[in-house]
């Protein structure tokens, strides 16, 4: 942690979304200046073709889950969960968790990403550990089922919190992970509250995905999921809330009120065909809309680049309206509202004072020509192989596209030996 | 034209949809073989880690506005229109329309497409020597406006089939392009109906795109658009119809009835807020439903695998059906129904007797792993970076990333000074 770098002479993605030529300066893990004109006498990225946003955060995913990616597509959804998702996951052991999530790590900072909210179990110490070495930004929650073994997973995540929360320079915080309402009842989620709250802990939780949960919540408990949430306190809490897809009027009311941060997972609800989420009704009230990947076997990536272009695209022809989430929006929920949805203090604005976590995109792909406007190029025609240096807490994880902190050989080597072994392949 | 060479040992997307490790055998422009086991005494091209697809078919485009690629974004459409786009596309010169059409060649192999249906002009001849000179296939047409300049537009149509229609070895055909609707009334459709069956030429043209367009129609001639296109004769030449949008029971019916070839354009669509065509009904019907991209600036690239993508995701959500359009559906549609589209023989399946129009895609990259099902993983998790080989005609026209028929840095040159001079910058 002794970094002292600048890049110099870059197009930089600006907090108010405009775009101006600068040089950042890194100074340990901050943005310590943004200056004009020519750089002397410091170790210099030369920033020349190179576009400058703030790093992707993906707000809702299951790192490890990459395990499963492309061993089951295009099924109807408890087809997909119970006959082939669930037995693999059952069979998941601590490597596989490790490697899993390893694995992840190089797909995230390959395509820009540089924070991630992950919900997975059991062993999220091993997601601890990817993030620790990989230098990436993890908000880490136990994925707790209230049936079964809830409290034993409940114990879990409060060891968690006090083992991780606020490690490696902060990079690590730990947020309780009650997955969803239909596998936490009312009581048990109270249960969560209780020990959450002694923490300070935030929540991180599936909200409204699908229709089915809804109507299940609605004859289980006469009411709708958030306002069966609210009444047990979790949202008191402070909440991350993945999807939100099916909102009624009084549930986004809930949510604006209670300061409930939203992930939306717009890859991930258009290919189990959950339905679009409300982002522009959302984002009118005020309430903070990051955008997640969802686990890479609902996606199938992790590529973050894809969830902006989606996310525009997704809302303009929901509401029949090409001005709903311009570009610069879109970036801005990838970045600025991601860092606030995972509750990170100066991070996802490339400023003075704010962290220095940042993602220099390669401009020289014929489809970034011409260069009239370079955040709508990367909403709108990038693809996210042009991530080309990858910086987070003052740390360069990745240059010219070469690893810095991970082996990628290695890691792919032994994922596969844990893919293998987990479906007999 | 002396094509002799293997790709060993690959696994290869066959026509069924399903995936088998082979040898495809290429003589001249064609396969001329596919067998199983180890391969010698030939020119090889190893196809380890590789998965062949048939090349994809970009059904409907206006290749040189990639010289307004990020222009004008995020508008209402006819602010976008009439502000920005038309007055640059009426400074268009003939060496604009090259340099865009070279820089969209360029941008279309390295993204694996092969064939591409293009409207556009004036000077589409240079369109033409784009085509020839890359290697790829083109199917072009004149953009006809009814109003103004009409006849002078069809008279250079009717050029433009004379001179390129079956050239270079069959990979140039021409249609006739008469734009839509709202710029040709019926009258001067007929027009179009005469020149076009003189020569045998089949249409290329937009229909329902917009909802406005269809308001606009029904006040017109108290009918809707296929309605009054039926009538003028023009799809009893053969139709390749982009977008389909917004379409009546008896507007499918018509396409049906037809034989229309419809370009879908899921990008284009998104973005500029015009609605979701009905993908799943018309391939219920056994309509061919192809992919496009449509222009470079409303969409904004030339990127078949992101529109082979959202294909898939968008008929999910949009039908709440998880099981709508699966991924080798998807891919069918971008290569054997693109064919079928720009009328195409022999052309978008890996089968002998075929031409030779192939993408090996580079399954090394983390987003390829696990790698149970490559259909799967090119549909929902790879990028078009990925494209590692592109064959056209028997043709290598790149390999290894590495473009053998283009010389992309003088392109970009060239296609730089180009968008300055249109835009003053």
């Amino acid at each position: 942690m002794a970094n002292d770098f600048v890049i110099s002479n870059v197009k930089m993605f600006k907090p108010n979304g405009s775009v101006e030529v600068a040089n950042i300066h890194i100074t340990n893990d901050k943005i310590s200046a943004i200056t004009q004109g020519e750089v002397t006498g410091a170790k210099v990225i030369d920033g020349k073709n190179k576009f400058a946003t703030p790093g992707l955060v993906n707000a809702h995913t299951h790192a490890s889950m990459t395990l499963l990616r492309s061993y089951s597509d295009d099924k109807a959804l408890m087809d997909w969960l119970q006959k082939d998702i669930w037995p693999i996951e059952d069979k998941m052991k601590r490597r596989d968790i490790y490697w899993g999530a390893a694995l992840a790590a190089v797909e995230m900072i390959k395509s820009g990403t540089t924070a991630f909210a992950d919900m997975y179990g059991p062993c999220m110490e091993e997601v601890a550990k990817v993030v620790d070495e990989s230098g990436l930004r993890g908000s880490l929650s136990q994925g707790i089922i209230g049936f079964a073994d809830g409290d034993k997973k409940l114990a879990a995540n409060v060891e968690l919190y006090k083992n991780f929360h606020g490690a490696a320079n902060g990079r690590i915080t730990v947020m309780f992970g009650p997955h969803a309402i239909y596998t936490c009842p009312p009581d048990f989620l109270k249960k969560v509250v209780g020990e959450a709250s002694k923490l300070g802990a935030e929540i991180h939780m599936h909200m409204n995905e699908t229709k089915t949960e809804i109507e299940d919540c609605i004859k289980n408990y006469g009411k709708r999921p958030f306002e069966v949430v609210a009444e047990t306190g979790l949202l008191d809490l402070g909440m991350l809330a993945a999807h939100c897809v099916h909102l009624s009027d009084n549930e986004i009311e809930i949510i604006r009120a209670k300061k409930v941060r939203v992930a939306h997972n717009p890859g991930s609800n258009m290919k189990l065909a959950s339905g679009i989420a409300p982002v522009t009704k959302l984002l009118d009230k005020g309430v903070t809309v990051a955008l997640g990947t969802d686990g890479a076997s609902s996606n199938n990536n992790l590529d973050m680049l894809e969830e902006i272009r989606l996310a525009a695209l997704l809302a303009k022809v929901d509401t029949l309206n090409p001005l709903a989430v311009p570009a610069a929006q879109a970036i801005q929920m990838a970045t600025e509202f991601g860092a606030k949805a995972l509750n990170l203090k100066n991070v996802g604005r490339l400023e003075e004072g704010c962290k220095a976590d940042i993602v220099l995109w390669d401009m020289s792909g014929v489809e970034w020509q011409p260069n009239y406007n370079p955040t709508s190029l990367l909403v709108y025609s990038a693809n996210s192989a042009a991530a080309d240096t990858v910086i987070v807490d003052g740390q360069i994880l990745m240059e010219g596209r070469e690893l810095k902190t991970l082996d990628e050989e290695k890691i792919l080597a032994e994922f596969k030996a844990c893919a293998n072994r987990l479906t007999g392949n």
